[in-house]
């Protein structure tokens, strides 16, 4: 059709709307009008579009759409848009923010200064990571009291609530950071998984070319009041795919080295005698700025009761 | 960001994509570019950005993808573009297509000549309709043994196999034309109905400021072999909505009039001693052409089983 054939029946559509909210309308037609422009552009035939609606309702019936957000890059492209809104701001430097994915769940036990994540029942078939540090402003000083959530995935790529049966609340925690701000955990070195084979975001990503391997991370909120939300993770290097994460996650300076203790080295810091690996990463947060966007990012996230 | 940083970024993402199928590659990466501008050009905030999510998710989870893409317009889009591309060929007049909709069920009972599609049950509550006509070619030559496809809504305005329990295929027929070309079929007329209160469908209207109401109309499929299959609806004359549906699929030319018969006038030409309201529509079919794109549309379809 012409352009002037499809502009008439956008202004058409758009004749039916009377009040709502601005935004929402100028914003819904923006999306319509593009989409228009791509079926006739694409010479998109009926079938096409809707196997295209057969899709997008199956990944919402799969739960998929918080992972095909991620893995087509708009997590990541929301995040690079935060750095830039906070760079305009004067706001630079501090922990590099990174995509917080869907699979948090609020609810998580909390713990002073150190927790165990892990509830044993993995520790003879993975390593022991041991992962401490502290939680700074951006003089350096230490922020006691800070608010370390923290949440991976098990040895076979499941997080607890999500997939196979875990222990409630395995491998998370809400950690307090000490009166130094510090902050440490004991857990299982995480292996890096992929999305669910034959699922809706495994199906998209073949179909172009793609693969949906998801390097090995560890997920962090970090919070203290007057102090900007961080919402970001860790990478474990030497993961093949550390630079290949279907989700663009991994960033530079969130990629901390290994260490691995002898289990004369691990008994003397950490009192277990045995191999483990550690890791210290420390935190930095920006003082919060009512002036700049918000990191307090509102979205739908699971919330559970920790046993008491 | 500046358009080089999102292009960098756009390209970045389509790197990852070796191989796969180079058309759904193109389709897929325009579709991604045009939201990265939406989001960008609207300063779209991640709340924002996680609630369309949200309601992409949930939709899906309501079945709604199947209402929301007529009535954003899409559905009467492919319409016209199937029009043009006939035009493009020549294949001008005969019936008018309009959308088929989202519930159609295979699988209905087979008649030859006249249907009563409607179980009785609301015999007592509606008008009774008549409608009868003849499937001609473009030739007005009658199509004998076509197969005319019907269904449409009952007083509460829910298909049989969709809400609340009905008998199964009520107001469904397969009904196949006779040596002379004819069908007719006796209903309840039909009442206009509005898209289910508070799903996914009705809040995204109500966002944009408009409303759901889909006049009362009457569903066809007509085929025949050696003959392009027709889809199209009628619309029931004086429905306040008849030009306001908010699926767009109102058409000149299949808005047919509607004779009231008395008593005494329904007993000679149906033999049934009550006020009828009949309809006479005749479809014209275009002879198949292979060289123009298919009438025939590949979508998600319910199939139940008629019992024998």
């Amino acid at each position: 059709m012409t352009k002037s054939q499809i502009d008439a029946l956008l202004k058409r559509i758009e004749g039916t709307e009377k009040g709502g909210n601005e935004r929402a309308k100028a914003i819904v037609n923006r999306i319509i009008r593009d989409l228009f422009y791509t079926i006739e552009d694409f010479n998109i035939q009926p079938a096409e579009f809707w196997a295209a609606i057969a899709f997008i309702s199956e990944a919402g019936q799969n739960q998929e759409w918080g992972l095909i957000a991620p893995g087509m890059g708009f997590e990541h492209f929301l995040d690079l848009r935060l750095d830039e809104a906070e760079t305009k701001a004067g706001i630079v430097g501090g922990t590099p923010r990174t995509i917080e994915g869907p699979l948090y769940v609020a609810g998580a036990p909390v713990v002073k200064g150190f927790a165990r994540l892990d509830d044993g029942a993995e520790e003879d078939k993975g390593e022991i990571l041991f992962m401490q540090g502290q939680v700074f402003d951006m003089r350096n000083k230490p922020i006691p009291h800070a608010q370390v959530e923290v949440w991976h995935a098990n040895l076979e790529g499941f997080y607890s609530f999500f997939g196979p049966p875990q222990t409630p609340f395995n491998l998370r925690r809400t950690i307090i950071t000490d009166d130094l701000g510090r902050y440490g955990f004991r857990s299982i070195m995480p292996k890096g998984y992929s999305v669910p084979p034959n699922g809706s975001t495994d199906r998209l990503l073949k179909l172009i070319g793609r693969e949906g391997n998801r390097p090995a991370h560890v997920h962090f909120f970090v919070s203290a009041p007057e102090y900007r939300k961080l919402t970001t993770q860790i990478n474990i290097e030497g993961d093949p795919y550390l630079w290949g994460d279907f989700a663009f996650g991994t960033r530079e300076g969130l990629v901390p080295p290994i260490k691995r203790l002898s289990p004369s080295e691990a008994k003397a810091k950490y009192g277990i005698n045995r191999n483990v690996a550690s890791i210290d990463f420390d935190f930095t947060l920006h003082p919060e700025r009512k002036d700049v966007v918000s990191t307090v990012v509102e979205r739908a996230r699971r919330t559970e009761t920790a046993a008491v």
